[in-house]
């Protein structure tokens, strides 16, 4: 079964809609899809930014939340702007990876609904545990799992791990041969690329 | 006959695969197109950039040129890099203000062919001048009327409006009623908001 990658940042505004569609995408196409939540903060760090670009650069911040808007009118999903913005997602990237796999993905959403859909805080336990609950998901053992030294270190490693294959900014697609695609508008053409065969004669025309 | 505003920058490497293809999918659309030739310098200028973000942000600027390879590719658009990127523009955005609307689209098709499609400078007349004669246009009375007082500040007055209506960068599509549609990858969606009736209505949906 041929695989794709999906990298996320629960603090990033476009990872909303893309994390909301991309399971039913993916299944559309028989993917497999691999969650990577990361962190966006030490990426941002090694282009000098200490904050959201679109905070640093308040024109391309205008365009996004209205292009936002715009998107998630589209796709019936509710939007409601978190405060303050970007949201500290430190402890939601790390519940996100101490969790089972097959539970991510409805953590995941139940995340980005709170946040995005409702704009509450996510920072905390106290928002995240009643969303661990809601799952099924016991939320102390959960929870103390979640800042164990191995998890923090696994979420480093999977951060370093983003960097390294050159991700711009979440959300990204990677493929198996190495390909990025950058952005909740280019999760059908990385989907699609991920499952075609003959990749390597596709990048060679291109 | 609705209409759209199209603004592109020479220099822009996204505005290349956008300004071969806008004319066909305004022409789909039966939509009266304006073509506007903005510089993107004193919009960067005004969020602290003396340079394109693609070499201020190698990472962004790396996956840019691999992102514009995979489009190009599927458009069946030739891809050379200009060096220096990005290229001088200032006087190719003058000479399209300055030529009639009718020729604007051919003279635009041609500086990006030359300089996106074989990678050649577009900074001086040695270059633009056999390109105006290649659309029919006497070379030297346009580049000279290029560069009179009141076209240089035509393209003046262009970019502070571009500004003023919260163009992010290029190429964007603007609508009659102040929307703002950013990329290559927006050229539809834009497009199809500026066609469609009871924009308002759609507007509160979202």
């Amino acid at each position: 079964m041929a695989q794709a990658e999906f990298w996320y940042e629960f603090a990033s505004s476009y990872s909303y809609p893309a994390a909301m569609r991309v399971e039913a995408l993916a299944a559309e196409r028989s993917l497999a899809l691999v969650r990577r939540p990361f962190l966006l903060g030490p990426l941002f760090a090694g282009q000098g930014w200490r904050d959201s670009p679109f905070n640093l650069f308040p024109a391309k911040g205008r365009y996004m939340w209205r292009d936002l808007e715009r998107i998630c009118g589209a796709l019936g999903l509710p939007l409601s702007r978190p405060n303050p913005f970007p949201q500290n997602s430190l402890l939601a990237a790390r519940v996100a990876l101490a969790l089972d796999d097959a539970l991510r993905p409805a953590f995941s959403h139940a995340v980005y609904r709170a946040e995005f859909g409702q704009g509450r805080p996510i920072d905390a336990t106290a928002t995240l545990g009643p969303l661990l609950a809601e799952i099924g998901v016991a939320p102390e053992s959960l929870l103390a799992r979640a800042v164990e030294d191995s998890n923090k270190a696994a979420l480093k490693a999977q951060t370093a791990r983003a960097i390294a294959l050159g991700l711009p900014d979440a959300p990204c697609l990677t493929t198996v041969d190495g390909e990025v695609f950058w952005g909740n508008d280019r999760l059908e053409q990385g989907l699609d690329w991920a499952r075609a065969p003959g990749l390597a004669a596709r990048k060679e025309r291109a």
